[in-house]
């Protein structure tokens, strides 16, 4: 006899099950409910509508149900709510909304796939204004797109910095608007830590978007938003993309197991606390490889992973569930950024014992064309060595650096084992020591303790206090911008001018990105000097970090001229 | 008591040597000795000067003798040849080109690190004319752009398709010369199989290289070369690039010991025979990881690896000696190339038990700009399922998915990792499910005989031999070229039309790439069929592989029209 699955929800996760499932079972019975109007919508390109890059809303639809029906044999059915499980019959109650009537469908396995939705706080005046938007689906990024072009409207508020409210209001700020993006937090994106996420300030801002962080939406009001701290902010629109929900109402009201980060608790198979439910995608909890707990995750690629192994254990094949460590990309005006694992904050957070690295080095080797400078910055566990994540921001290809370094983390590598990774390399397209493995040679000196070094953050503090602080790069370079209070010693001279340099107290050694004053340090250390200390991230380093802190605090600067290349 | 070190050769390995040894005793007496005029220069980038990518030939020198001196307290000599190593004294005898003087230098420790040459067979007539030139160095590099630009030169021969072959070509053609690339092997760059040559072939070609594959170079004449088969080619300049040899006459006169690769043996910390002499670079011969035997490797990479051991043995620092696998790129005009590991024909070649599979996905989210097919292919071994290399071409970032492949490569992954691995995904810089996923997928079914798949290298055979073909894709890309005898039976029709489909003889089945294909093939082994075979590589990779092999022998086609895209 033949099975009949139904799958509750048509994107990313539900469609993939659906799939997977005709593949395995040409006789099986597929229904795909969707509330929304379209099935298989590519969620993650919807931004790209705003700027024009994806010109075309209905292009975001990637296959519609005739097309399910033709190749697949699946029943897809748009605007189909199910709004119950009735788990003793095993059957689901449907609302269909182009009816508006419900009906009953049974079923011999049911896969969830229903999603997460926006945040919308219902605590603050003006959030229900036509002019209020939430991005989650085609629909409402059309309802966007044309509500700002077919009003002429010019600014734009959007609250949250997040990679949807982020992504979001780089495309309208690409189609040419006057966009405000607010968080609450004192930075945006925080898969990257705060020096890492200045960098990303800095391309904002650089870009032409009023970036408020520190700050929350108080009131949504005519033409304008008001922030906590008081702030009036023109805005003729307003994107809310403060966070999501997962959809766990049709779960819990029927009964299924409700985890501890409020989504819902599923098995090593994607299992529920029914036989014969699973569960996948943005409503469920997934476990965290690293941190050894559970977590909420919204991302695409675990979703579809989700799919298949649900699809799989219908029909008794075996799943490998290695829990997830969240790596995730964003594109970002001029620059890209990734990441992977944990951050230096999450580390901390979770108790981790850890240290971190921060290099620069040149994305391909320098005389080739649009070699630029790479911010790459590892966090591993101390003492074994072992990798936690990293982060990398650039104008070039930081992604393939980041994804080494989850499959590093997905085979449980070390320090030791990034250092020896033989990656490719031609002078167009990297370096011969490739960034991941310099980075690993930083820090596994670091760990072995044959240099010491204090991070970027930790630098204003030392300028404050009038630390002695080497500038080891060339007085020419010393001249077009420097530290307060540095004391410029090139490396190139700095055997003849020993006597220069106190014995009897810290010094703490940079130079443009690290190579130099990493050398004078050793030197140093190896002529009896005992309490010398490299600077993490160097001259360029402390620049990206203060630059944006000083531009949005009116901190006293401590660089005289800021210099980013 | 201070150590003397001297290390011979002052590019890559020698510098890189260097430097570190600078780094971990300051106080050591540190000799760099340079046959030619110039230490350190960026020998990757040397043909990128013939282009004009790097306009200024000084600026392929990275760093001179008084930067050495300056900041790492090195002594570079250069134009000083060692011409003898004087193992009973310590000493070597070292030649002057400078005053045509010889001098003796001792040394506790020496590092040699003299790369290798050149080959220029001696039995080809006009071998030794002037107008045949060799790219060892920057000097190699200014004299033939020298020669081509101040004779007005426009047809040029470059004798091998290696890398040096094929990067010369590519920058010479750039140029707007007129230039032949002949290849003895039927193909250019072994480290990838013939199909996948075949893309990197067409790029030639369509870029106006008069490609010369199967053929050798016979006679260099007074403006042009004839073939060993009797081709007379245009060629006012000739560059050979037949390969290079290792440096070890220094070596093998010391009485060093010479491996079996032809090459300076070396142990574990790149110690030759002798205790105090160290061997790097392109003149020792390496362990193959996969392989389990020794080899010859002309990388930058290792070459970089090896000096540090090399220096950190002297200093006592362990090293780990894992081994290589052989990983690296190009860019071959609009396209990037990279592999890592073994390839079916090595495989093949070194007696593994092996597989692969073809896929050629897109590289981001085809909503996208600039979204394009990646042609990737996957070497694992069978049936324990580990990677053992793999290829990629496309206009994207193919290296990004050749580093995983190459991380887990030294991590010992399998395809179940690599189906598990968790990457960085945003639809700008790639797709949720990344294409090392979708290899390991289809990969994994392979291996466990979920489906069965012949290889597009099979596929004329089965057209001459009238075999089933079934053509999945729907009935107007059919219409625009396809497979001569195949049967056009869309994946949105075939459930209707099973009595079109044999059950006595095998089919084989495909489709554009090899998605709708796989689907059908599934769901007819669902309904009884027990003879389906999918194509592997599909109709994309059929194009590929038969235009060129069709262009360059004149077969008679099996595709009706070649459509690429």
């Amino acid at each position: 006899m033949s099975k009949k699955i139904v799958v509750v929800g048509g994107v990313a996760g539900g469609a993939s099950a659906a799939a997977r499932i005709r593949r395995l079972d040409e006789n099986a019975e597929i229904i795909m409910l969707e509330r929304g109007p379209h099935v298989s919508f590519s969620n993650c390109s919807l931004p790209y509508h705003l700027s024009g890059i994806v010109e075309d809303h209905e292009s975001l639809v990637v296959t519609n149900p005739q097309t399910f029906e033709e190749r697949y044999k699946i029943e897809a059915r748009v605007q189909q709510e199910v709004v119950k499980i009735n788990r003793d019959k095993k059957t689901i109650t449907i609302k269909d909304a182009t009816t508006d009537s419900t009906y009953e469908e049974s079923y011999d396995k049911l896969i969830l796939s229903p999603g997460a939705s926006p945040i919308r706080p219902s605590n603050i005046e003006g959030i229900d204004n036509d002019h209020v938007f939430t991005v989650r689906n085609v629909e409402d990024i059309r309802q966007l797109n044309a509500y700002v072009k077919g009003k002429n409207i010019k600014d734009i508020a959007v609250i949250g910095g997040g990679f949807i409210g982020v992504e979001v209001a780089e495309n309208l700020r690409l189609a040419g608007n006057h966009v405000s993006l607010i968080e609450f937090a004192d930075q945006v994106m925080t898969s990257y830590d705060n020096d890492m996420a200045q960098i990303l300030h800095k391309e904002m801002v650089d870009h032409g978007l009023n970036l408020v962080t520190n700050d929350g939406l108080d009131v949504i009001g005519d033409g304008f938003v008001r922030t906590q701290s008081g702030k009036k902010i023109d805005a003729q629109a307003v994107v809310l993309a403060i966070g999501v929900r997962p959809e766990t109402t049709l779960a819990e009201d029927a009964g299924l197991e409700i985890g501890e980060t409020g989504s819902i608790k599923v098995d090593h198979n994607y299992l529920t606390s029914d036989r014969d439910i699973y569960a996948v995608g943005d409503a469920i909890e997934v476990y965290h490889r690293l941190l050894h707990k559970p977590t909420r995750l919204a991302l695409a690629g675990p979703a579809q992973k989700q799919a298949r192994a649900a699809a799989d254990h219908i029909y008794g094949i075996p799943n490998r569930n290695l829990g997830i460590i969240g790596s995730s990309s964003i594109h970002l005006f001029d620059l890209n950024a990734a990441s992977t694992g944990l951050n230096a904050r999450t580390a901390e957070l979770a108790g981790f014992s850890y240290d971190s690295v921060y290099i620069m080095p040149a994305d391909k080797v320098n005389l080739m064309p649009n070699s630029n400078v790479m911010h790459f910055k590892l966090v591993y566990e101390t003492p074994t060595g072992r990798i936690l994540g990293a982060q990398a921001i650039g104008k070039g290809n930081v992604d393939k650096r980041i994804d080494v370094i989850a499959t590093m983390i997905m085979m449980n590598g070390t320090l030791e084992d990034l250092k020896d990774v033989e990656l490719t390399y031609s002078p167009m397209l990297g370096t011969a020591k490739d960034v991941v493995n310099h980075a690993a040679l930083v820090a596994w000196n670091q760990l072995n303790g044959v240099y010491r070094e204090v991070k970027v953050t930790q630098v204003r503090a030392l300028v404050e206090n009038g630390a002695c602080i080497i500038d080891a790069r060339e007085k020419n370079e010393f001249n077009s911008g420097h530290l307060k209070n540095a004391k410029n010693i090139p490396l190139s001279e700095f055997r003849d001018r020993l006597d220069d340099i106190p014995t009897d107290e810290p010094v703490y050694i940079h130079c443009r990105s690290g190579q130099r004053s990493y050398n004078m340090v050793m030197a140093l250390q190896n002529l009896g000097f005992t309490n010398v200390w490299n600077i993490s991230g160097s001259y360029l380093g402390i620049n990206l970090y203060e630059y944006y802190n000083d531009l949005v605090t009116g901190r006293e600067k401590i660089v005289t001229e800021y210099n980013f290349n």
